[in-house]
């Protein structure tokens, strides 16, 4: 096998997450989110697919810019009802032995101690096959519900996340050697105290003196995901990030944020090819195109436009029911962050009027690029060409009806990408970071920021 | 069956909870504690052991004020390494049907909005079998490691509590209607926006505007577990507490601090029966007392002194290496909080040495009362002779080995607690509200302080 197609399902603890107004396709079970046996079903279905991970996305708080209102979100169930998805990981680890799991966590309003501790526990118990994903949060009413009068900034909340991931690697990499633990009951020694070292972390906006309160894990720090897409954001993927989620409606836009994102992290002495790059995908499959064109019309009349504005409104600041309809859209910077959404319009500006873009963002069928509709065989020949001109290692794999659109997928499409000899047939032995970069790559890398921390402690 | 005995038991997420040294007896399998299959096997166990809950205390930083010192925690393993409980919990559920799990968190250092969809979400996934045991945290050490100077004062930690359980009822109790999410395909509404409210929560501590972002779980509000024993810590006991883990190293003392958090719980307006009052217990059992006595020995030879000081001074404050052997210790109010340890200097201040203290704190028989020694008839007499004398509805099984103590618990002390007919034989159906008050009895009940947030918010 060449290089192989790194696969993950993208997917939120929630009753939907980006198929608008999906939620009524008779087929979705969707509403079972709630449920252990859903997610236990879910992880199976993957590891049967040989899916690399499941990637859980997540917010906390409710998109209310489109409008000015929570309305249209709560009503379609845009992103809310919104559960925790760390803990759906442990019964999915306890049915799996293979799957890993990829968890958002934001910076912004979590404290490292805690998430260390959390991150370092869920590592344990799934033998090392966590991710996290690390996410600064664009929602202005996730900020209120912390607390905060209004966001930080966008580039101040990227400071803060260098410093909670500085913290967060001391943690988990400077804090207990390896073979602190001893369990001698000889000695009367469980730990030799000696080897157990505060980390005395004084910064800008943390005060950690430590030491971790957990023993070292399989990977130790879980491998890490970014999907800054922002120029600060590519900065942060590329000195940190493992797995970038990259975005982009072309394969030339795609292409380009990974030669940046691989150029910025040679700067700083990484190895640029040792950074995957993931991109979303859709796809519907038929045993021929007129059966998968029919599904795709059965999902278009099902889709909910006010549901897509909504989430396009929080993610992106742009409250487009603000605008006259011929007003052509004007790109302005907002603290909601430089997300996919916020890129979009920075591309189409002054092209588009605003009556196009809602055109453009509210309807399924014009989601070109991210939604591939054919026969096995014809997905797999874009996703193919997808990966071989821009560089590309794999796909973040949403569904518009769950799980059949996952279904689906693991039944026609993997079996033809195996076929083909790049898609894994069995899994690589090992933790979640072996699986990806090979056997012997439990920790970290040399190169990797975090390795200065494993012997610069006392 | 007349009153029936409530049992947890009493663990944590970690190398070692109370049981000083004993992580050296060749029989116990704790250091499995990092595996999804040790806390399976544990949850089965206690289900056929018809056990109402798994109780899972929590401390957020390291004993360190021994000697001055973290090294004597570290090397026996004293609450570290540590791993987060929650964690635990959803795989446990997932090979349970009817056990329930109470997990700490602290209202110190963690935010009401993001703790709030935590105890959502489990509340979720288990079928409402979770109960919150609410901490203020007594460790300076967890203090520092969330960025503070020094610790916030014990009766201020508890205002802050006040504060933060106050959010939590509005996000759980205020928040979402019942019957707000109606997943009506027809009109395209999964929830009707008018039924989803802001809190709008603004406090001396805390400003929240919500809504909540999850969907009513089974109870809404966990089952609130605490377990203060200060004045100040009843009083909050008596105003939130469903379940009250009481302290106390006599009958007497035991007796007069449930009757106190009930007259309290009376004066705020509360049914005073209505509060589960538990405490903890060792039992150690044998077919014959020799055969105990025996056990007991072999506990009491690897038993660890300086484990059990090391506990003792993170919880009470006290230093016992630093004070002369034949001084009388006084008592000294610390911000460590009241815990029990606390408690027991204040009964000992002036009549018991320095020295006598480190004995009956230091070694595994000087435990009397809550260490039970004998064979099933023995233990199930004293336990029946506790209930009856104190008020107590039940309590908190701690071990000595694990899985071993629990595991004899379960074969020989619970039938014959079942032949007496003071324990269920089956679990009742439904939530564990419902499983400890009653059918019924899903949600918490209109005299209990939180149901004033149910239709106060428009």
């Amino acid at each position: 096998m060449g290089k192989r197609m790194i696969m993950n399902a993208f997917d939120m603890n929630g009753a939907m997450h980006n198929s608008h107004g999906l939620w009524k396709h008779p087929d979705s079970e969707r509403h079972r989110y709630t449920e252990l046996s859903y997610w236990a079903e879910m992880a199976r279905l993957l590891e049967r697919g040989k899916f690399d991970a499941l990637f859980l996305a997540d917010v906390v708080g409710i998109y209310d810019v489109y409008k000015q209102s929570r309305e249209p979100a709560i009503r379609d169930a845009v992103q809310v009802p919104l559960n925790d998805p760390a803990l759906i990981v442990p019964a999915m680890a306890a049915v799996t032995e293979h799957l890993s799991f990829a968890v958002t966590v934001t910076t912004t309003y979590e404290h490292p101690y805690a998430h260390a501790r959390r991150f370092t526990t869920l590592d344990h118990l799934t033998n090392g096959r966590i991710a996290w994903n690390i996410v600064t949060s664009y929602l202005p009413n996730a900020a209120l519900n912390h607390g905060l009068a209004k966001m930080i900034r966008h580039d101040d909340r990227y400071e803060l996340a260098d410093e909670f991931l500085e913290v967060a690697y001391k943690l988990w990499e400077g804090s207990w050697e390896e073979g602190a633990v001893v369990r001698d009951a000889g000695r009367g020694v469980y730990t030799e105290p000696g080897k157990v070292h505060q980390i005395d972390h004084e910064g800008r906006f943390f005060r950690v003196p430590g030491p971790h309160l957990s023993e070292p894990s399989p990977q130790r720090t879980p491998v890490l995901y970014q999907a800054g897409s922002s120029d600060r954001g590519r900065d942060f993927a590329a000195k940190h990030a493992e797995c970038v989620f990259v975005g982009g409606n072309s394969k030339a836009s795609i292409k380009s944020a990974i030669d940046d994102i691989r150029n910025k992290a040679e700067r700083l002495g990484r190895d640029p090819q040792s950074i995957k790059m993931l991109t979303g995908l859709n796809a519907i499959v038929g045993s021929t195109r007129a059966e998968a064109e029919n599904k795709l019309k059965a999902y278009a009349a099902l889709w909910s436009g006010e549901a897509a504005l909504a989430q396009f409104g929080g993610s992106s600041g742009y409250d487009l029911s603000a605008y006259a309809p011929d007003e052509y859209l004007a790109y302005k910077a907002t603290d909601h962050g430089q997300s996919r959404a916020a890129q979009f319009t920075k591309q189409v500006q002054n092209r588009l009027t605003v009556r196009e873009v809602i055109e453009r963002i509210g309807t399924l069928d014009s989601r070109q690029g991210r939604l591939l509709t054919g026969t096995p065989a014809d997905i797999a020949d874009a996703m193919q060409e997808q990966l071989e001109e821009t560089g590309l290692d794999g796909f973040n794999l949403a569904h518009l009806i769950t799980p059949g659109s996952l279904r689906e997928f693991v039944d026609h499409v993997v079996p033809e990408l195996q076929r083909r000899g790049i898609y894994q047939k069995d899994y690589e032995p090992g933790t979640m970071r072996e699986k990806l970069f090979g056997s012997g790559n439990r920790l970290l890398p040399e190169h990797h920021p975090a390795s200065q921390y494993r012997r610069a402690l006392s």
